[in-house]
């Protein structure tokens, strides 16, 4: 892997089924761990539909803003797959049938069998790399800062896989959580805002959740430089520790 | 609720802790699945960061296109709770602490303790109605066609059941499910075509999961007139069963 100070970029879910309710996206949060984890900053998430123009729009504003833009889903052989050719319409170029593809499909498929629809799967973009899987013969595709995967979540894990040593990739984000040992938010609420503001290069987070009838707090500070991390966390942990012992 | 002939929303779910991986974002699918049966077509779900400015381009921009916006998360006593403001400024109202709000915060919270970080959860955009919710006193709000909850799912929940009855619907989407019988996809993906092609005002996909080592495909027709969706519905049943009949 390449490394850069700060690779940013956006993961765009296409399919109808998500809209719907039908399905529930898991591929967006797995893709979101991936990221962190490589070094690479998710900065959107996207869900639009199966219609050419909505996916068209959401690429060319994504590719444009962020290092990378992941797509799941839309690059089967029915009629509502239709991510290949709104890429290439994204991208301006042209798409037809790639005989690397055609070839790997025939590892599996029997020419006899290689009817109109799977030839579909084929389709990809001029001047595109193609992204193998673990699990089928039918690739996704890497164009431009463009990287199309499957919406099935085991395909499309292989295919980040695939991906992943060839990105580009910054300094990774270290994370560390402070539980708020049961006190409200709005008791830590003025200490930790002085603590964020002594840190503008660091992102803090106070997130609760509600289990059974009580509300659970947790305090996360994330940034790139693990001394500045480890600091704030402890100045946390120290307010935290005050206002416990302040409320005995 | 009044009813219209189409009802468009988006979600904007806002929120570092989702971009990150920590926190998995189950709302946007809750709220799919609810606007579905309510008879509301979501067309559209962005996620983006605790950022002012992504906030305000999000939501002008969602705002602009679809009936109503639904955001989650971003309303707490934490510095980085910004969604009220930023709601404000894409707005272009003022905004202030709501004596309504603040009436709200005290029938649980005791004069004494109501602090500023407290009161930051009364601060709602000027001519917005609020909205309550079962388990906290911190109210979301409605303004304009933007409709802001809480990220904690019990909470954003019961503020949905509290607005639902308040929105205009559409016809509802009448969803039907064919099971492809262990037809592959290339198998039937001519045969849809065709029914797809005679059924433009229906949306008809096709859904591979993996799962053991094999595909299982699920055909779903979705549309708002239920004899159409039944006929299509009937014709993709006859061509399954075709195929599997000709495989023997």
């Amino acid at each position: 892997m390449t490394q850069k100070a700060s690779v940013t970029a956006a993961v765009l879910v296409i399919g109808d089924e998500i809209l719907s309710g039908r399905t529930k996206d898991a591929n967006s949060g797995y893709i979101a761990d991936y990221l962190a984890k490589i070094g690479i900053d998710l900065r959107e998430i996207r869900v639009v539909g199966d219609i050419a123009d909505e996916i068209v729009a959401a690429l060319n504003a994504l590719r444009a803003r962020y290092d990378y833009v992941f797509t799941t889903g839309g690059i089967g052989p029915t009629h509502d797959d239709i991510t290949a050719d709104a890429v290439a319409a994204a991208l301006g170029v042209g798409i037809g049938e790639d005989p690397r593809a055609i070839k790997l499909l025939l590892e599996r498929i029997k020419p006899e069998a290689l009817n109109e629809a799977r030839r579909r799967m084929a389709r990809i973009p001029h001047g595109a790399r193609l992204i193998e899987n673990d699990i089928s013969k039918a690739p996704g595709f890497w164009i431009g800062n463009v990287i199309v995967m499957a919406g099935v979540p085991a395909i499309m894990q292989s295919m980040l896989d695939r991906v992943a040593e060839k990105l580009v990739t910054g300094a990774k984000v270290v994370a560390k959580t402070i539980e708020a040992g049961g006190l409200p938010e709005g008791a830590y609420a003025a200490g930790l805002t002085d603590v964020a503001k002594a840190n503008p290069e660091l992102s803090i987070g106070s997130y609760p959740s509600f289990q059974d009838g009580a509300f659970r707090n947790e305090i996360v500070v994330r940034g790139k430089d693990t001394g500045k991390v480890a600091a704030a966390a402890a100045a946390i942990e120290a307010l935290v520790a005050r206002l416990i012992n302040e409320q005995v």
